[in-house]
């Protein structure tokens, strides 16, 4: 099949544009078919943009996710990025360098993922690249959303004070990678494994971006707002980021920290310690975010009221005038009571 | 390394914005250093966006680009996606993935690369992705430009009647590729190679988007504009893409076509005809666009006024109703006075 064939079966009808002027509510006036896309972004609006890659060997493996799930979380750790800066998702491009010998059904298998994340998220997908590759699948994806002027949440707005949340449970991506690795075996339909495997295998293969979180996070009246990270790398390694992007010590509570009752059943049957899938572990793709004290309120209630929940896991100090004592970084108070005990920089680092 | 670390060192003090709102004339709000990037785009344009990938064995070899070409060439073939929209080139994001046995130098030369045609057309790097991989260096470049609302040139706009023009002699990159990969040697400077070679090397490794022909053709009064593409697969495969998508046929006329003197000593030399380099060899990133016959003397002038040049190798003529006599598609007349021959939609192809 040659290149461009090829594009037209992976997208299909599903492709927005057909390369002439289609102007409709997706904001797609020239979608895929052209040089490039042509958008057409709303007015006082800022565009958030992020890309992500995902490698063969690196991010997946046949043991731990399917060709669907590959192109699910390939798009839902983009759109979690968007998320991340309480941004709305438009549209989407993806680069694909697959190998010559990959069957088109698996293709076509990435291709529904992508898009049903996608579509999950309105988001059109406008346009890409697909080459050949010597060796391994290569799948990257850009992403563009949209924010109001001047409501992008960075990670450098964290205050003394702030109160610090996560938007869901974490560890359980870490532990359903570790628990399939185990098994030994191709991943297959979810509904395979054992019950109490499947949530942990989920939360890895096909994880959920929290746009809905983030744009009620951005639409919070801008002085009561403090700063936002997705969790991809772990928490502890974004709550560093936010540390040190705002020069402030982030203080941790582990028992404040939600874990799902399977991933505390996989460490006791395991032997490890559930909170070091959560601090260490990444790719949960829920947020990690601070607001100030007065707020925190009435930022659970809004969540209430959008039939989301947020988990109160810590509080921002001042670092030094220094940077020491207590130093800019973050700290763990395993048990309340407890002393706190410093949180290392780790987290899953691609050139450690 | 750290992932961290390496992004710090590769793009330095060039990357746009270190995460902390800081607005100035690039348009960045926020760039390198959070979740994603935040951009302003002006008031009345449409974005035009796009995203290219090559792969180590397939886009280049040792023996073809040095690491500093290979930087230059990723951001140039896509730039020249937006020169061929009529787009006005602003934001870049990179992803990229390595090898974790690449040298920190040869990464250094290929964001040198990147960074050296960004800058040339003014374009701010302003986020992207790395990691490793297990096999080969692939690198993902996407671009966002902007283009007057309703003024993106597509190839579905040339009539019957147009006449046919590039923006550039055609040919030198496939020479240049052939040429060095006969020499088996590694890639190194361009003033090491036989002085014949070196605009056919040139034109191979250090490709120039034609942004500011793209801008002027954009800038045409409506009515009188027609179709663009670039010539990234050969002058044979992008009219093809024209004539499909506009439903006409193109007519090539084969000594009009502007080659290089280089080429035709080298077509000479290893026994080629040096127009299959132009038809089939691709990689040229010129032009290739039609314009109303009425306006050709016009816009000629502009060019001109401009310090730039085209040249009019052919026209359009209408398909016949049913798609044949004249079918859709591409002729050449080789020499003036001679028979239209059909010309094959052939041209560099990843899955053929």
């Amino acid at each position: 099949m040659d290149e461009f064939a090829l594009i037209r079966m992976l997208n299909g009808p599903r492709g927005h544009g057909g390369g002439k002027r289609s102007p409709d509510d997706s904001g797609v006036t020239v979608g895929i078919g052209d040089d490039a896309a042509v958008l057409r972004p709303g007015s006082g609006t800022e565009l958030v943009v992020s890309c992500d890659t995902m490698v063969d060997g690196v991010h997946f493996k046949p043991e731990t996710m399917t060709f669907a799930d590959i192109g699910y979380k390939a798009m839902a750790s983009n759109l979690s990025d968007l998320a991340a800066m309480g941004a709305r998702p438009r549209w989407a491009l993806v680069a694909l360098a697959a190998p010559r010998s990959l069957p088109a059904d698996k293709l076509q298998g990435l291709y529904d993922g992508l898009y049903a994340c996608a579509e999950k998220y309105a988001t059109a997908i406008v346009g890409g690249d697909t080459t050949s590759s010597p060796s391994g699948l290569v799948v990257t994806v850009t992403v563009i959303g949209e924010v109001k002027q001047g409501r992008a949440l960075l990670r450098s707005a964290a205050q003394p004070g702030d109160a610090v949340f996560v938007t869901g449970p974490l560890g359980g991506s870490a532990a359903g990678l570790r628990a399939m690795l185990e098994r030994r075996e191709a991943a297959g339909p979810l509904e395979l494994l054992p019950e109490r495997l499947r949530p942990l295998a989920r939360a890895h293969r096909l994880p959920e971006p929290r746009i809905q979180a983030g744009q009620l996070l951005a639409a919070v009246e801008p002085r009561q707002c403090g700063a936002l990270n997705d969790i991809s790398d772990g928490l502890a390694s974004e709550a560093w980021e936010i540390a040190e992007a705002s020069g402030v010590t982030l203080i941790l509570h582990g028992e404040r920290i939600p874990l799902m009752d399977e991933l505390r059943e996989y460490a006791a049957a395991v032997q490890a310690d559930p909170l070091e899938f959560a601090l260490y572990g990444g790719e949960d793709y829920e947020l990690v975010g601070t607001v100030r004290p007065d707020y925190r309120a009435e930022l659970e209630r809004m969540f209430e009221q959008a039939g989301l929940r947020l988990w109160f896991v810590g509080e921002v100090a001042a670092a030094g005038e220094d940077g020491t004592d207590p130093a800019i970084g973050v700290t763990l108070i395993r048990s309340e009571g407890g002393v706190p005990a410093p949180v290392g920089k780790r987290g899953y680092n691609h050139f450690a």
